[in-house]
């Protein structure tokens, strides 16, 4: 007879299956097709095992780094994705998350929710070494996709530089040299057209 | 300006976005389209950090395991995605993708070219308790798909029990938990008529 633990366990790997059908703002380079949550996720952790050298504290620990990033859209299953520059939404996101959070995580054994649970609040939280640079990676990595299709998800919401570049400041904290490149590259979106300067100048 | 070094790593992050429109024959869960290699890599990533207690081996090296299946379906960008029971394809997929991986991991700066080429090397040779483990979670969540699906690729291919069974016997090396619980999942399916049984059975 199959162990309820394990039988509990794919059940959550079943349900996380839906991930792949909430769809992004930010679109894919090659199709053009919107990003779906699942493949956002997979691409923060290739990127992560590329960059992780450029994070601010030496010794991060690349593997708590993979394991937030790899649960950290889950809660997208109920809640829904929120569009970075919807400040309406963005307003009741994080209450609508943990609800999410609750249910979702809830279905792994109770030993494992807690630990999802855990990784999922030190993502939120952004405070330790390695929730800083998920952000940054999880900042960094649209902002990359939309400068390589001509800024397509900040030209269809009117997203201007000042916006981009507020929003996304976080990155800092996880990775200058990051930073560093994502500035340069936004400016070079500016200059080609793909993004609108700040209104009024 | 910018270092070269980073330069050539957001390239080959960029190259890597053309995961996300390779299919493969497996289909999702909930709007039953085909599954792409880059949301399927996230969720064997996911698979990995429930299912990681379930591995033959005590004291698995569970970022090791997370690198391999992050870079694993890298190769798929060029050489495109080869069925599990396509036995005519798979007489050269070897070499098509070892083709695939001098290109794609040299984008990379040379340490991290070869450190990523070991990673899918060790993968191929599937000889660690690593890679048996990473093969093993990468033959599981197919066979846990096709199962949720009414056998879906399974039936546009008319494959068999005997075979699914053949195919996948590889999950015993890296998880003899995980590989008796789908065995009792791909019976399941026999019986509830989505998988038909060895021809003359």
């Amino acid at each position: 007879m199959i162990p309820e633990r394990l039988e509990r366990q794919v059940q959550f790997i079943l349900e996380a299956d839906k991930l792949k059908e909430i769809f992004r703002q930010t679109v894919c380079t090659q199709s053009r097709r919107a990003e779906n949550d699942a493949e956002h996720s997979w691409h923060l952790c290739l990127a992560v095992i590329v960059l992780a050298e450029h994070a601010n504290s030496a010794g991060l620990d690349v593997l708590r780094v993979l394991r937030m990033l790899i649960v950290h859209d889950l809660v997208e299953i109920d809640a829904g994705d929120t569009f970075a520059y919807d400040t309406a939404r963005m307003a009741d996101q994080h209450a609508r998350e943990a609800r999410a959070a609750e249910r979702i995580f809830g279905l792994l054994p109770d030993d494992q929710a807690r630990e999802f649970r855990a990784l999922w609040d030190e993502f939120e939280d952004k405070r330790t070494p390695e929730s800083r640079f998920a952000t940054a990676i999880d900042r960094f990595q649209p902002m990359l996709l939309n400068c390589r299709t001509e800024g397509a998800a900040w030209r269809r919401h009117g997203v201007t530089e000042d916006r981009v570049i507020a929003r996304n400041a976080a990155v800092a904290e996880g990775s200058a040299a990051i930073w560093e490149y994502a500035r340069r590259m936004v400016r070079a979106a500016v200059e080609e057209g793909h993004l609108d300067p700040a209104p009024g100048r």
